[in-house]
């Protein structure tokens, strides 16, 4: 916040106020005051937030009419100006709000800020680790049991279905996105839903999923083929596999997430498939399943940040967790991806997910 | 956009860039010009956008770096002011929206607009109205079987388990939000997602399922006690019922969705619930499971429509899709709640979920 050059915030985006508070309905706030945070929230959530605001000494203010009624009067209580989360508030909030508050006589701005929350959300805490660590335990676990299920014959949803039962059965609160079961031609969609799809024998299949355990997410994708496998899918999945390992190999603090990007894209550069791979390497993993940092490209600066902004950083720090997940895609052919969450040690990476890479099942 | 007062508008919201362009993965833009509508997307989507485009006579741009580096530039190929969406759009990229196009020597200005989609998604046409009959029909059936096989010795969390399969054997791409079973005490709990509690003969339980149907949601609860009930039971959950009734039996065009709320919330006052009932009393379903109309309480109008505007009405209109879903919550002892979902039609109203009321099963 003194980044920020705030001595108050507004926090609106759900995953800042959940990582803040502990809150895990779906509607809250909070604002953090040099001597107070406090947690807003409506009715719904009234014994959940009275029993978080006793056990973690926040002060509580339940929303009568609207939040940003509410918002507005306990803005108006306070002299300093009021930071609010640039990145996620709307522009038509910040409007009513500064509208409201202008009109209520409230002198003092409105301040944007960017990633303040963000920013400690970067590292995890060892009770955020072992979360994690854990996650990806259990989401290995489920991996491994639907990879020696799969067989020609069955179609993509049911896989995706076998993928979320298992992610239930395992303990986890629900998928971190939609299921991506994409066989055949379809595997080349780098996004690729699970459809109604009869997968045949000759497939490539994609399968990449996440579940939310505890709040926390993880991910993970194999690509095999049904059968036999030819020369091209044996030389393209060699390649992304070669790559994957080139990247994970780069993971250390200190590195530059340029740098761990750059370590899988040579590879499959010398394999002629750079152009292929039109995703990032990676993304952070935590209350958010693309979260910071992107493990993607540098980027030229086109611009100086703003005013208000906590600038993060462009390195890998011990704590942070990452996904690593090359993919090559050839439209009308095929592609492959190959996925796995790292955690950041002081001397290196710790794998999270555990899954043996396989080229060809059934 | 005549309305909002704007002839180009840029539309950032993921709902309202599928319900304008078709387009169903989960990045893209859209910007509407007199003489053309643009799908932005990136190069995950190529193919998918590049068929949109043929088949939709959409003008397709793709993304290099990033989206709003995109979009800048397509903002200052016009002369023309650009509409935002202020609902959606955070301060960030407005912000840096606005920054760039100033440096780059663009003067116009960027707009804030209010629900100029969302007043064309409020009402929908006989394609929409199809999709979502199949699935209120669908969502029922997977309802009926989850009741059917509810008994005292399971976890809340592996109903939601079976509701979720269910989901997927019926079609459905996912659920449309956490799958809330709440039992016993916890059935209390408005928002109470499952958890790993065992259920016992004589608890209250609350199923509360959505599911997403080729893009669109609906949305069913119904609440049964295992075994005999209680005489408490019959009461709250006899008002409850009643209070639901009253509010279908007010559904048709032309009426204000705060009479249909005053409806359920008359009926739970009369026995004495009235403050039982914390939240409004449905939501309009449609791409989005919570989008307009709000079927609450009439508010009164605390501010002025801000310029750029669009105001939705408070009445209903046929072809718009709603749930009724009072509830009554008595902290320590349970709750109950019951919804369906309901088209306006012309004359009134045509239920599209048809599951029993049950009081109880097991």
């Amino acid at each position: 916040m003194a980044q920020a050059g705030v001595t108050r915030l507004l926090v609106t985006a759900m995953p800042n106020v959940a990582w803040l508070t502990g809150f895990d309905g779906s509607s809250a706030c909070a604002i953090i005051e040099p001597d107070r945070v406090t947690l807003v929230t409506d009715r719904r959530y009234a014994d959940a937030a009275e029993v978080l605001a006793a056990d973690g000494g926040l002060t509580l203010a339940m929303v009568e009419q609207t939040y940003d009624e509410t918002l507005a009067v306990l803005i108006r209580a306070g002299d300093e100006p009021m930071g609010v989360e640039a990145g996620h508030l709307t522009v038509q909030r910040q409007r009513w709000l500064a509208a409201t508050l202008a009109a209520g006589g409230w002198r003092p701005a409105l301040v944007p800020t960017l990633d303040v929350i963000e920013a400690g959300r970067l590292v995890k805490d060892a009770w955020e680790i072992e979360r994690l660590r854990e996650a990806g335990r259990l989401i290995s676990a489920v991996a491994v049991g639907v990879l020696a299920d799969l067989a020609p014959g069955q179609r993509e949803q049911e896989v995706a279905q076998a993928v979320e039962a298992g992610l239930r059965r395992a303990g986890f609160t629900r998928p971190a996105f939609d299921t991506i079961v994409a066989s055949g031609p379809r595997s080349a969609l780098p996004h690729g839903r699970a459809s109604d799809r009869l997968m045949v024998a000759g497939d490539l299949v994609v399968l990449d999923f996440g579940g939310v355990y505890g709040g926390y997410c993880v991910d993970l994708t194999r690509t095999v083929v049904l059968g036999p496998p030819t020369d091209e899918v044996v030389r393209v999945h060699g390649a992304v596999a070669e790559a994957q390992q080139a990247a994970i190999a780069a993971v250390a603090p200190g590195v530059a997430v340029g740098a761990v990007d750059q370590a899988a894209r040579a590879v499959l550069d010398r394999h002629g498939l750079a152009d292929r791979f039109v995703h990032g390497t990676g993304h952070g993993l935590g209350l958010e399943v693309h979260e910071a940092p992107r493990v993607g490209p540098a980027r030229p600066a086109t611009y100086p940040p703003m005013s208000g902004t906590v600038v993060l950083p462009d390195v890998l720090v011990a704590g942070m967790v990452v996904t690593i997940e090359p993919g090559a895609y050839l439209p009308g052919w095929g592609g492959v991806r190959i996925e796995d969450d790292l955690l950041v040690t002081a001397t290196g990476a710790e794998r999270l997910t555990r899954v043996p890479v396989m080229l060809s099942v059934a």
